[in-house]
């Protein structure tokens, strides 16, 4: 995998910037702390500065920026929080980023619907303040606190999505700027409809290569009247996944149920300073009422039994088990840690969970082979799972042997009947893989709908579709 | 609403029939009687008979056939079973009828990964069947025994989507043939993926418009470990509703809360021999551990009281729910059977459950003042339901009037921010509101998708989206 060209591919055109700076005055900017902050994002992959950056208020004001830059042939990247891991924010063919975090208006919270309407801006953590006291809440939750434009546009999901479901099954609607300047509604309010085709589940995972999501309106879930959380130690990751394969079998509605690696454990011990057994754990939620939770949660500490399960632990208080949850979502710092100043190269594939406990192996094996350090962790009721690959920044030996490791651990899971991406994306990191993942008459397909509707590639160009 | 022009629009090429009938013999046919099979659903349009009808066993031979239409001009229309209900199969602009019933394999049962994949011409009824004795279901029930091709090309649904989910949440992957005769496979195994353009969601609902689905992946469910069902009658509907409202606003995980009418349940007392109370009722449906399932109905029951339900009456044996259920199955028919000869036209509507009470409450009174027969019943915890109008076949004035009681009712929902279809499809008989629906920048957005991806409108022309 070769770095993404950075910068613009020719000058921004006097006009342009006059138009721009004329409608938003210091709004539009060619500051270059402004595009550095625009040119990298969670990835490893070197740094692509935008040739300006616009901070938009509306949709008219999106309508407006992609109406310009199409009139003078400028490419238009949407910038949420900047939390993506595959490089979709970088300006690989120059253009300007559309800044999306002064949009972060909740506009509409529908207690009796169990939806709300938001700005893309909007990030989980914002939503679900917001949400405080309306006995509702939105379970999505990437480790990154994102914005819900950003979410959509990846197809994320998160720790919760084995109960709840991923951005596909929670957006009921959204708004967005075409390429051609023209702004289009999907979906609606109500809970289904067949009326003719899904664009809104076309555009979620877009990556904002088809269109600019404006505002969405997503599915909240009401709080569990009960939740309960448990961790519990295994003699080995194999163990660990087979309590999670049958949990899922018998149809228990666990709403996390998370791995993660005894090399995880060590590292969160010192980070978080927990004093876990340094063994390959689960960490579980339940939600529902307390005669359900509680039975819900019986049923696991039995079917863990059964493969071993160690020290199964409770935290019925709410302090105990934000303390638990806290240790696991500081897995990705916690890991970094292990290695001071590296970054993390993440892999995300996810597999059947009937191949789970396969795949985790072999990757464990692989990796102990590549002389690398990387910690293993998994929403693993989906089947999903993250090595956090550290690498030193500008070692590109280093960098090569992390990229062979994920190629490995992608063909594997491509051979169980897997992805490449669970649920980071492909960007600009794993274009490579699209190919051999769905085909060529699929990507023929896909090249098809990108040209009808974005002819002169003006959306975040050069991402998610192989070159050729 | 014009009826669909019926037949061909020129006749069949020569060149064609002899290209079709060396390769498929006497599975392509220009019999009479088979075309007059294919040339009617269960909507209440006028009969427009294929050209021809193939009988198709393979995504071979289904690609082959597109190819030869193609060559020839000849537009393909995919057949199931015959039981939709907008016109989806008629072929309005000619064509041959491709039928999947041969097609009927479940290929490859995964209990482990609780997943399917089938033949396109499997029926709901048949997979069930088949899955006899692994302890899991398909829960997606619409009124006919459908085929699963079918199901997904319509986005159907049916009582159990409030817990389990539409064909879209429930589809993994597909084949399809495009209408240049590739053969693309989307999504996988994998319960999530983030891998580009969702082009499995794209060809759920497309009605056979942007490829004809030869394979399905679908997700399934453990059967649970006890089901308990319900019955509650009420003093009215709106009192009946409410109870599913905050039924759902409980965040009660019930598998099924379905709504009939007064008028309903007189037609089914006269038809299944019942000897229910001649009031609006629900039937509850719960799914779970024993305790579980006598917690949810135990909630539901209070809620059902605060709202002056009456006689909430129990079902726990097995025989005594399949008699409740198979009086909800028995509705369309009943309905029918109020007024012997007629045929149903059934509205669709799907509104937020917000908007549920006072959208029902006020159809009833439209459907009063109409002077027409029809029952609702309905999906109430997604907010969907239908009305029955009973008409005469070939009385054109009272067609009209129950066409313009469809289109008071569908603009409501609109209003109320719903949609015209929550799971029937469009076809040809809800094109009409496609506009209004969607907007036209939306409606423009599906059009360059489909010359995208059928420049020549070979595939089921005439259906989806309105002329012009």
């Amino acid at each position: 995998m070769t770095a993404p060209q950075s910068g613009a591919q020719r000058p921004l055109p006097a006009a342009f910037i006059d138009a721009m700076s004329t409608r938003f005055g210091a709004r539009f900017t060619l500051s270059e702390a402004v595009r550095a902050h625009h040119g990298h994002d969670e990835s490893h992959f070197p740094d692509a500065l935008p040739d300006a950056v616009v901070f938009v208020h509306s949709t008219e004001e999106t309508a407006a920026v992609v109406r310009c830059c199409r009139e003078f042939a400028v490419p238009v990247i949407a910038f949420g929080t900047g939390s993506s891991l595959e490089g979709h924010i970088l300006p690989v063919r120059g253009g300007i980023s559309v800044d999306f975090s002064e949009m972060n208006k909740v506009l509409d919270i529908r207690v009796a619907d169990l939806d709300v309407v938001v700005q893309p801006g909007v990030t989980r953590k914002q939503l679900n303040a917001e949400l405080h006291g309306t006995g509702l809440f939105f379970p999505i939750d990437p480790g990154a606190d994102a914005s819900l434009g950003g979410m959509a546009a990846t197809r994320a999901s998160g720790t919760n999505a084995v109960r709840y479901g991923t951005m596909r099954e929670n957006v009921l609607g959204l708004t967005a700027v075409m390429a051609d300047g023209s702004v289009i509604h999907t979906g609606g309010r109500a809970r289904k409809s067949s009326a003719g085709y899904d664009l809104t589940r076309l555009l979620i995972g877009s990556e904002g290569t088809l269109g600019l999501i404006t505002e969405l309106a997503v599915r909240l879930h009401p709080l569990p009247e009960a939740v309960s959380a448990a961790v519990c130690a295994f003699p080995d990751v194999v163990s660990a996944v087979n309590t999670v394969i049958q949990t899922i079998q018998l149809g228990i509605p666990v709403a996390r149920i998370e791995l993660v690696d005894d090399l995880t454990v060590k590292a969160l011990n010192r980070y978080s300073k927990t004093s876990l057994r340094e063994a390959p754990m689960l960490f579980f939620e339940f939600h529902g009422t307390p005669a359900s939770v509680e039975e819900q949660a019986r049923t696991v500490q039995d079917v863990a039994g059964e493969y071993g399960g160690l020290d199964f632990e409770w935290a019925h208080r709410p302090e105990d088990r934000s303390r638990l949850w806290a240790a696991r979502h500081d897995v990705y710092f916690a890991s970094i840690n292990l290695r001071p100043g590296c970054r993390g190269l993440t892999t995300d594939v996810c597999v059947p969970i009937s191949r789970l406990a396969d795949c985790v192996g072999a990757t464990r094996a692989d990796i102990d082979a590549s002389g690398l350090i990387a910690p293993i962790v998994g929403h693993v009721g989906d089947g999903n799972f993250h090595t956090v690959i550290l690498v030193a920044p500008h070692d590109d030996a280093e960098i090569a042997r992390a990229e062979a490791l994920n190629r490995r651990i992608v063909e594997r899971a491509l051979e169980m009947g897997g992805t490449c991406t669970g649920e980071h994306g492909i960007g600009f990191g794993k274009q490579g893989f699209m190919l051999r993942e769905h085909g060529a008459p699929a990507i023929e397909v896909m090249r098809q709908i990108k040209r009808a509707l974005d002819p002169d590639d003006l959306l975040n160009p050069g991402k998610i579709l192989p070159p050729g």
